[in-house]
């Protein structure tokens, strides 16, 4: 009985420091999220999954984005069709719902603006819209799955991309050990860890990373006392509004799943989570951290990778006579 | 009563047809498969969809056979590293454990020995094997599974093909139409498909593509009564034994999924089943099927589209700093 007590005293105290802790801290925790339209979710994954969806028939958002390897490729800059090599690194899927805008410069407002992109870039997938909604409309299935979905038949990009996006919506990763010490488990990180996190908040790294996604609230440029050495000839948000002081700012990219979405930087160019962290003290906040603190940071956003998304592989309904066929080789 | 026992009588019926309709047709069921040991099945999973396995860090078993398309790629002939155009089409690996031998020559034994092939090969994914062993050696989490599934840290080519093989041992598609028509559910297949299937035994198809996989029991010549006309070099059986005789024996393929496994024939150049089918007619039969009887197999092989298996993603272990890092562009 005594003990119950004791117990039941733990815990309402635990949810008081919870909800304490969240509320004075930059990160807040990812919520799970419950499709509204399951069905929906289930199209979009399919067509997420489909590389019909490609010139090549070879090539999926799944490529590039694999939801095996934390929604990205894990090289430096992408493999696009016909192996033409991308001009930058690609993000990860997981959590983009939670970016005030799309792509490195943010030139898509959300993420069904985005999903047209890759299918008609050359250097991607390299299709049409028109030749990737005539190889949905060749097959039954789809036809069958969009009608139950929109209400019609009728496939057109507005529909693919909002499937799309629904499923994408869908790539949250709660559950992290950070998110379990934000919500009150003071035992979910050690102590290292956890001077890694202090450090991140004292030395100013959350004032840029921030949020639920540890990031993709705001634009800052790269390279803020020291400029960033690169070959990369991406210009960031002034290629989206023209301005010379736009040059090299960038979305701020979530620190989320971390861990999982190396190499680092826009260019790709940074293959350990230490050079990174590092190469952010120095030129974002002219700060040289000995090697104990970069590791303490490191050993901090090691806690931020939640529990990914439990995928069960799409069955794709197969292409009928009608269906134009792929032309890997043109 | 009276109807509980009609019932009974009837299940008795249909147990007795079953019995006897498969014991006299050249096609057996296919059996679900309970595997002895889920955590290798699970490790060679992995393996199966680890693109680290290839030098570009891009192409893994599953990008030329797709498990959410049969099995396939789906196009005449595979993509591989740096783009490269395969010289023959990917055949499904559902079922592949059926085969007498593996590859359309059957070079290889089994799927064990066939597994050690396309890492290493360069127009596929271009690695060697100790590159491939030191990726996955530098990654503390597969040591640990490879520890638990062999009882030993120390991983080798001999245990990733045994894990990967495992996996493929899975990949069995039960649950087809046809199946549940030989398992005496006579109303499992229409009057055409019936008639379908008659003639694709009356006519001799089913003197080669027998057994529970419809194909895999034995090799034969493409283009018995007539030449084949093709540009692809493949010799068949010959490269293998050296032959003269054995120039253009293939291993005659499964016709399970076939319905999935478009284009057809080793060069992948026929994309309709209508083509494939009277293309056998004529070449393997000398016969000449009308339209209708074309319709009829067809329609009988659509029947043979079995449970495809039900694949939860696997989340890959990330990279660490010491994993020897892909080479997409070189
Ligand atoms: C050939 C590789 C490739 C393919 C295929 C591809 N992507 Fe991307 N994706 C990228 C790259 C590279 C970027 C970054 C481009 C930029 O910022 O300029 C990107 C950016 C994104 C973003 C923005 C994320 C962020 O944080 O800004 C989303 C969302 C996305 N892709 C989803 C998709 C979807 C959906 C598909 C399929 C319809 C797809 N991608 C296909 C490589 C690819
Ligand atoms: C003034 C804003 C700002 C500050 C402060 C800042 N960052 Fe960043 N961070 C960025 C921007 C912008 C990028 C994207 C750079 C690029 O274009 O590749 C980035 C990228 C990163 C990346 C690579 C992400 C990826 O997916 O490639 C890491 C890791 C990172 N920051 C960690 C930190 C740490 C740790 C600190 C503190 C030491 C910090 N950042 C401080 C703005 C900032
Ligand atoms: C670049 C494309 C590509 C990749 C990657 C690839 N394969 Fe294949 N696979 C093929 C092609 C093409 C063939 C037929 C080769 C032949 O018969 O000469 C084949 C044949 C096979 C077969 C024989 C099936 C049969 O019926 O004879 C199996 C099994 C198989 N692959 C499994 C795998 C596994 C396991 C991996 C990964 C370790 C893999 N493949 C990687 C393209 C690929
Ligand atoms: C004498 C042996 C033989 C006979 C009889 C035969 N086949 Fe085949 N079949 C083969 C061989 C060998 C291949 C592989 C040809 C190649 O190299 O592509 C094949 C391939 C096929 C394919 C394409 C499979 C794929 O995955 O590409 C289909 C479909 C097929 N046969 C159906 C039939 C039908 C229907 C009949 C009867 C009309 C028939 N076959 C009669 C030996 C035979
Ligand atoms: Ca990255
Ligand atoms: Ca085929």
């Amino acid at each position: 009985m005594m003990r119950m007590l004791v117990v039941s005293l733990l815990s309402i105290g635990a949810i008081v420091t919870s909800v304490h802790v969240s509320a004075n801290e930059p990160i807040q925790p990812i919520k799970a999220v419950k499709p509204e339209n399951p069905k929906m979710v289930e199209l979009g994954k399919m067509l997420f999954f489909d590389p019909r969806l490609s010139k090549s028939g070879f090539i999926s958002c799944n490529s590039c984005h694999n939801l095996s390897m934390g929604g990205t490729d894990n090289i430096p800059s992408s493999i696009g069709h016909a192996w033409y090599q991308g001009p930058i690194n690609a993000p990860t899927v997981l959590n983009a719902n939670m970016n005030l805008a799309q792509f490195w410069d943010g030139r898509a407002k959300d993420l069904k603006e985005q999903a047209g992109g890759p299918i008609a870039n050359p250097g991607e997938m390299a299709f049409t819209h028109e030749l990737a909604i005539e190889v949905l409309d060749s097959i039954p299935q789809y036809r069958a799955y969009f009608k139950q979905v929109f209400g019609s038949e009728k496939i057109n990009i507005d529909s693919v991309t909002t499937a799309i996006a629904a499923f994408e919506e869908t790539l949250v990763t709660p559950g992290s050990r950070f998110d379990k010490w934000l919500e009150g488990d003071q035992a979910a990180l050690n102590k290292i860890e956890l001077e890694g996190y202090k450090l991140f908040k004292s030395s100013g790294c959350a004032g840029c990373h921030n949020g639920p996604a540890v990031g993709g609230t705001l634009y800052q440029k790269f390279g803020i006392h020291t400029p960033y050495k690169t070959e990369n000839k991406a210009e960031g948000r002034k290629a989206v509004t023209g301005k010379e002081t736009d040059l090299h700012v960038f979305k701020v990219p979530t620190l989320r799943n971390i861990e999982l979405t190396y190499p680092y930087f826009h260019d790709g160019a940074v293959a350990t989570l230490e050079e990174a962290v590092s190469t952010m003290g120095k030129l974002q906040l002219d700060r040289t951290f000995n090697e104990q603190e970069v590791a303490s940071i490191v050993a901090f956003l090691k806690t931020l990778t939640g529990k990914q998304p439990n995928i069960r592989l799409p069955i794709l309904p197969p292409s009928t006579n009608k269906t134009p066929r792929p032309q890997p080789f043109e």
